[in-house]
């Protein structure tokens, strides 16, 4: 049993529309606690709760609105006055000027512990004209890229892609693995964010970023035996997650 | 053939962004007929449609926000004028002030016929300390919750947990059965909330209480076999929900 | 390989929040590249990458708002300035006036290349007493319905149920075929409005209308064999669809 489903902490989850039911799922899956708010006005309770009992935020720009990025802000406050980590994934980021700013006016302007994106986002996020196709992102291989963004905003950074690149502004780490089903689901990213929150709540961010993704490249290339299809392969992943995180 | 599968009753949602999609699956799965709505000015013609056709109205409050709060107001209102059955998930009450000030606020200023949620929610619902860990329930014990709760607001009350506990005011009931993975499943409250909607479309809150729990567990008992895992569990138990319904 | 598998066109969906999720799902599955959008801020963006890569528009007002109409507005007049293919799921038009107006609204405002719709829905936006009950359509059976339509608003029509009738305003078509499994699962007509925005990205309309309904007639055909269950019926169907993007 892994130390995510020891210790079942709170994943507090501002996020889009699309994969909400997924990343609720994925985090149940591997023994996680999830939450969604939508409100400001309960996150400083949400999140006091979260703190007591171990928890993370994620933010998750996906489907942004105005009334959205004000809980955001807000939520990340009230996280960094209560010292409870953040995960950003900054779905988009490079795609429109509403997802680039949001995301670096969110670091910019507090702490942010970890972000999770694809090339397209993380690239677009250190100043280089963003290259992107809509929330696909285009295949970098510049490792550099995470380590420059991990420094310019003090934060741990894991960019995910045909090959994983993790940094945390003083080590560029290249991680292989995984199935190439994986980019074929609509939501494995943002999956990613959270189950990284869920890390990150029970161990240090470096090991939550690195453990986080062990877990879904684990599971999918045991996944991808025997499947043929997007679909099958998304039910044998969500298998795999809960049999790793229970130990088999 | 169940009744719910006869009469396909019309299912009124105004509910969180998380299960949405599982709840609607649901209602379709069983017979029902299910439709969302997300602004006031449709309520009064989609729930005129209800009485006509034979429906209810289900307000869950997972994901609040104000004009959601504004919303469901306006439905629970216009529902109690026309005689429509309502149905309250007070999802996360206790959790946060503004869940349960909102449920507070419908059980006491409007009709509702049913509640149904998990043993935190209930109990912070009739004044005791919530204790609570996001949306997922502490395990209660004492079934006397459910019938202090159901004559406090004159509803007919479903606890759910390990055992479950219904009460009309006058008599508790105490059934059990069901599997260990249902509340492995994110939405599964949310989902019974909704088919008891359903339920309560076609007979007494009475029964329908019983006989959507007595549904959801015995799908749940025979899901179980020869799954080990949560996804394969899910889906086996949306198979025998549907069997279940066509009298299988 | 079909066209929109080798094209991988950018389909921008300001959809509904039941089955969002199902619809990138479904699009990703035949090779499509989904984004969902939630601000007017962003639209103009992302609708340009759409122009430069190839992509459509698709509207469904399945979950209406006052915001999101007025997000729907502008995006379409961005579309048409953009000449950005435009698709309309008119979900419920004839259930509330707020829905019906709101079709009536874009169509006549601007212009819309296809509606994709049940017989009730397109019934009611020519102006006859529509029944409905909720998103559930009556079964229709006067084709001429989809010529009226396809005239009074210059597009081009398709409307499902049993059998489908297909018009452009010259000719009127049935076509035949599918499973009696596809009206059971919640979102087929939602997710086959975003393959037909897919299909239209890369052809023309009548060709987009037809081939987009012949691929989930043919999936549906493929995937009833072997299943006697709505949620069995749903993954095999994913399965197919995928399958036949793929030329298999």
């Amino acid at each position: 049993m892994n130390k995510v489903q020891a210790k079942s902490p709170l994943v507090i989850n501002i996020t889009n529309k699309v994969t909400i039911l997924d990343i609720a799922n994925i985090l149940t899956t591997i023994g996680a606690s999830p939450i969604m708010t939508n409100d400001k006005r309960e996150v400083k309770e949400l999140l006091t709760i979260a703190k007591a009992v171990g928890g993370a935020l994620v933010i998750n720009i996906g489907t942004l609105d105005e009334k959205q990025i004000e809980l955001m802000k807000e939520a990340v406050k009230v996280a960094n006055e209560l010292e409870v980590k953040v995960i950003l994934d900054p779905v988009g980021a490079g795609a429109s000027k509403l997802r680039t700013n949001t995301a670096l006016d969110l670091l910019t302007n507090y702490k942010i512990d970890i972000i999770r994106g694809n090339f397209s986002e993380i690239n677009s996020l250190i100043g280089n004209e963003g290259q992107t196709k809509g929330v696909d992102s285009i295949t970098g291989t510049n490792s550099e890229i995470a380590k420059i963004c991990a420094n310019k905003y003090q934060v741990t950074v894991l960019i995910s892609g045909k090959v994983d690149f993790f940094s945390n502004g003083k080590i560029v780490e290249e991680i292989s693995g995984g199935s190439a089903y994986l980019p074929k689901i609509s939501g494995t990213g943002c999956m990613l964010s959270s189950i990284i929150g869920a890390y990150a709540a029970v161990m240090d961010n470096d090991e939550a970023c690195k453990q986080g993704l062990k877990h879904v490249l684990q599971a999918s290339e045991k996944a991808q035996k025997d499947v043929s299809n997007i679909i099958d392969f998304k039910i044998a992943w969500f298998r795999e997650m809960e049999n790793l995180a229970n130990g088999k």
